[in-house]
């Protein structure tokens, strides 16, 4: 009857650490997979060429650009964005960057959805991506943007990834804020913080729905 | 014989079954307590002067104001950053909220220690809060302010409070962001994010030491 016991006890302590083990196991698993990095600017200027290069276009030599080729935190907000497989919906105030503009145009290409939400005044100023965006056709159909239409401004700056990663902070799309501005973004897969902002981005997409226009009426 | 490994299956499966639940309040606890929540902007314009009051002087009466009573992103905000107890670390592009600017105010006489970083450019403006924050005196102390000597804009917002939570996104402490724009703030107290910002904090608060100014030299 004693050895009885002894075994049980055994098997209970057993039992407990075979549990205390594989939660461990999935902890250092969900830890090792989740998503939280702080980008902050200003970035030194790195060479983003072979991010950016088409697929199957990409130079087969060295790199001939006089920049350092190396990380920056352009260079991983870029590779970020390039990640995308399904769908980009970005929501950015003011965006002037060629790379980026570059980025986004790749990832239509690539058939990822791309969705823009800018600010009206931004977008009529000299050096805006928005123009370039529009015209980038693939099957007839160019990157839908779609602007506000307020006294405010559209002054968001984030941008989520296939639905589960958000990006945010205080970084304009623009080579000023990139190259000059103390800036930050952070980035995550929190989905608390993705649906959240999922929301949102559906919220003002469709505020920003062109039946809802009014210029032309009056 | 054979009832004792009954005897040992049962306990091992109470252990299994104990560690499992003591696992899941952890869990429960953990989520409780963490702070993961998101601001839109533009906020209703809601009455804080309850929020605002200082210690004792709180109006023991319904507050006059027509303005309506009820949460708004902007109450919301504010109630974080009076949460403060021992530090306020804000790093902010353009301060002109004198809601804001009250809050800050009253932390510092709280005796938060309160630093803020901010842009010589901005800071120069009409409608700037700087010039009254550092008026501010407190045992012969004011608030601490520092700021920028780039080219660049000094473009972050984001506040860390008892080096515990922080606070970031594209909100510039205006009334025109508080109340007009598009903007989003995100507060988390996800350990991670906030060791890197409060580390880029003290970056920035030595980068933009006054020893280091030269204004005067030539």
């Amino acid at each position: 009857m004693r050895g009885g016991w002894w075994r049980a006890l055994l098997a209970a302590l057993l039992g407990v650490a075979a549990e205390a083990l594989a939660g461990w196991l999935l902890r250092r698993r969900r830890e090792g997979s989740a998503v939280r990095e702080a980008l902050f600017f200003p970035s030194r200027a790195t060479c983003v060429e072979a991010l950016l290069a088409e697929e199957g276009l990409a130079p087969p030599r060295p790199c001939a650009c006089p920049l350092p080729h190396q990380e920056s935190p352009l260079s991983r907000l870029l590779a970020r964005l390039l990640s995308a497989r399904s769908s980009l919906d970005l929501c950015v105030f003011a965006f002037s960057s060629p790379q980026l503009r570059r980025a986004v145009v790749l990832l239509h290409q690539r058939r990822v959805r791309v969705r823009v939400v800018t600010d009206a005044d931004y977008m009529a100023l000299k050096g805006s991506q928005i123009g370039i965006l529009r015209e980038v056709v693939l099957l007839f159909i160019g990157i839908q943007v779609r602007h506000d239409q307020e006294t405010g401004y559209m002054h968001n700056k984030f941008v989520i990834i296939d639905k589960k990663v958000l990006i945010t902070g205080s970084l304009n799309w623009t080579t000023q804020a990139i190259q000059n501005n103390r800036e930050n973004v952070v980035i995550t897969d929190d989905k608390v913080f993705v649906n959240i902002f999922l929301a949102e981005f559906e919220k003002i997409w469709e505020d920003y729905n062109p039946t809802n226009y009014t210029f032309f009426t009056n």
